[in-house]
């Protein structure tokens, strides 16, 4: 029998360590060539994107993909999880709080093996959705004593910054501009749809690792081109969607800034057969695109802790 | 709230009739511009394969996609549907005897757009699971009164021509050889996993029309490359899917024996915009790849009946 989770399940299920821990696993698999991944695929519908992304990770028994439908009234993203070994369909699991824990996840097993040991500062640009759990990620892997939020809005970057100081026990003030959110921080977070650049070269400091984990499409850019060619070590989730999704590395490779065969896969890093990080001063830049095989690895876990838990329904059929 | 539907709900709903209705509709809307489709994408899994392909009918109101793990225990299949204006997930559908509907219906479209008027006579090579519904659609567009079956094993064309004599009234005797199956009939039906071709140019006479409706796989073949050369109109349900799918153009068309650019696409046959047939002593082939906006269409007046009758489980969430 299939078991269908609700968001709110996911949520009383899902912790930042639990993917954390759930990411650490799969990178190294993928690493091993255990993990199989079909990029994001897209069709335009109304005003909105319809989405969808697989990955396959027999070893553990699992294949599956993400789905969603976004659009001006928001979004609808499920998980599907079926057993490579004739088991049929496991789970139909709702995906929105999933997505946001995995995307903050993925930025915390990046700041893991790229950021300095002693990164103790935080820079964030960008106060949605997303940006909580990117924060709450890079503070789970550092011992992060005091944070920066800048975003357009003085009220949302107010908020963000209270919500997130009683959240997480640490100092986090809203800075007035992009500049003043980043400057003198050990790493750094974008998490925003800007389509120019708020991460220039010339923000940067030695020693510095970004996690740019903003909108996937190559129209929109959350660094500029200098960043990208100041970045001494360029990393990613995926290489193939990268390659047709991160507006700011195609855009520095197409005028000479960037080279491809730079790029290294994360999970490489993770497996410590790349180096995340050569000396302190290096500057290194996670490209997040959010992958479908992180959406499996992290349904899958939650899946074991539903069955386990007796928590949601089973599906007719 | 989103609607699952199982097999045995699918099964009492849907009729051929409503099948080729829906399917008739989506060709016409898909020869207008109006449909997005993204061709299969394939996992290899431990002994079988994932499958996932997509497509949009905005239009229509709807985006979804169909998965399908595939392995020596059977294959377990699923639709999801969502809208396109924000409406989120409006239904899960179990597809495995949808899908048996909707690839018969294809090629009972190509038959009712491809086939002479008069076509009388049916031949099938195959009597697996798939070759019902091929037979069946052909009748329902077509006055057949008799068919021959062959199969390898003499136990299952001979339960196959029972079965299908009493199911759709018609004379359907088995026969000892793929070359007595098809002599002397009007249309042909190859519905087989043959890795080795089936049917070939010296077993066609003109006049002839070929719906080819077995296995997917640029490893497969069931015409021979004479049979393809003899074809005078050959056309598919995508020609994206086929140009890495269908090992019988695939394999014609690097010897030389077919050009892509004599490939049309069924959608504009049934729209009016080309030909089925110039004469009657041509010969007309329909490629079948099986194709996702297919299966949105019937799965989206599936979806309206279960509605209207009450049918299905509203999904938690």
């Amino acid at each position: 029998m299939a078991l269908y989770l609700t968001e709110d399940q996911v949520n009383n299920l899902l912790t930042m360590e639990i993917a954390l821990e759930s990411l650490d696993k799969v990178f190294r698999a993928r690493s091993e060539g255990e993990v199989g991944n079909i990029p994001r695929a897209r069709l335009p519908i109304g005003r909105g994107s319809y989405n969808l992304m697989a990955a396959s990770w027999p070893k553990a028994g699992i294949v599956g993909h993400k789905s969603y439908a976004a659009g001006a009234g928001g979004a609808s993203f499920h998980v599907m999880l079926y057993g490579t070994n004739g088991e049929g369909l496991l789970a139909v699991i709702e995906a929105n709080r999933m997505g946001q824990v995995r995307t903050g996840a993925a930025s915390g097993i990046a700041t893991r093996y790229m950021a300095r040991e002693e990164a103790s500062s935080v820079g964030i640009i960008g106060s949605g959705y997303q940006a909580e759990t990117q924060l709450e990620a890079v503070a789970a892997v550092r011992d992060i004593k005091s944070a920066k939020v800048f975003s357009r809005t003085a009220e949302r970057r107010n908020s963000f910054a209270d919500r997130m100081s009683e959240r997480l026990s640490i100092d986090v003030q809203p800075a007035d501009s992009a500049e003043a959110a980043v400057q003198g921080v050990d790493v750094i977070v974008t998490v925003t749809n800007a389509v120019d650049p708020v991460l220039t070269g010339e923000m940067l400091d030695h020693g510095v690792h970004i996690n740019a984990a903003g909108g996937n499409s190559w129209m929109r850019r959350e660094l500029d081109t200098h960043a990208v060619a100041m970045s001494d070590i360029v990393a990613t989730d995926d290489i193939d969607q990268t390659r047709i999704e991160c507006g700011e590395l195609m855009r520095a490779a197409e005028t000479g800034h960037f080279s491809w065969e730079r790029l290294i896969r994360l999970d490489r890093i993770v497996r410590g057969l790349r180096q995340g990080r050569t000396q302190p001063g290096d500057v290194t830049l996670f490209e997040s695109q959010g992958v479908a095989f992180e959406d499996l690895a992290v349904c899958n876990t939650l899946l074991h802790m539903a069955r386990k838990q007796g928590v949601g329904t089973e599906l007719p059929g």
